[in-house]
């Protein structure tokens, strides 16, 4: 672990406030994340979980990815996933191609448009045991969210439970 | 080159009749696909170009992920393709997700369903140099189509010449 990110998981567990269910700092300004997560090198060459969007207010494009443990367990249907696994949701603006409609010859097509940001669900059963095992981290132009946005992230998995606090399944292979 | 592909495309060679733009034997139910190509090991775990949503009859959700060398290209800006790059196009029914709809408390979340069918695209500038340098192979099942299907491939995508006849562009990393 380089010695940036453990000086300030230090501060983290130390100024970590009870009743809060993740690890965090004082803002959401620090260069580095406040879980202690950085940005796995190489995350977008990872191997395809699923794709998936959400419309409403998100309006994005999601692609989700998974490191080699990740995808293991994925297709060996097992539950809880190993320490070691890492899952990343990709988000794009969710934009309407005019390129492919006029090659279609209608409105239909939808494609990435902007990135928005990158998730990652980091699983330790025992760093991340009051998450229920799974550190959570979240970037935008490179630069980690803060407490307010992280907060909120294993509370709204815990409708997952049974499979993990994991919401996405994996594509079936065509 | 598998000894069953060669004679295949020897085949196809043979019964290719003038006028159409992609080498075709007769019917769309043999074993192996028309083109030659048969579906390359380990796709399913390329890395991602983008993903789409066609709407309106299609009604799918897609991946397009590529091989290495597809990707080298992708990421260089460069066309057209080197020979041996492979773009494969992934589809799923477009399917609402009742259990993310249930976590977010509304109607918003759509993911990839059970499989469509999967499409591929081989650069090979002498082999395919009647259909802009590309082979064509859709595979449903793990069986190929034919005739009929394969056809459209290559004047469907004339529009996006520009860009070597690929639609589909690389996502930016967020």
């Amino acid at each position: 672990m380089r010695p940036m990110v453990f000086a300030l998981m230090a501060l983290a567990i130390v100024v970590c406030v009870p009743g809060l269910t993740f690890p965090v700092s004082g803002g959401a300004d620090e260069a580095a994340p406040i879980s202690g997560i950085e940005i796995p090198s190489g995350y977008r060459d990872w191997k395809l979980v699923s794709v998936a969007h959400e419309a409403g207010t998100l309006n994005d494009f999601r692609a989700v990815l998974g490191n080699d443990a990740a995808i293991e367990a994925y297709r060996q249907g097992k539950v809880p996933f190993p320490d070691g696994a890492i899952i990343v949701r990709l988000a794009w603006k969710y934009t309407a191609s005019e390129e492919n409609n006029k090659a279609f010859g209608r409105e239909q097509s939808f494609v990435a448009g902007a990135p928005i940001n990158v998730q990652f669900m980091v699983k330790d059963s025992k760093k991340y045991a009051s998450t229920n095992g799974w550190g959570f981290a979240q970037f935008k132009d490179g630069k980690p969210d803060g407490k307010a946005e992280l907060k909120t992230c294993s509370p709204c998995h815990e409708p997952a439970k049974g499979n993990d606090f994991v919401f996405t399944h994996y594509a079936p292979t065509p």
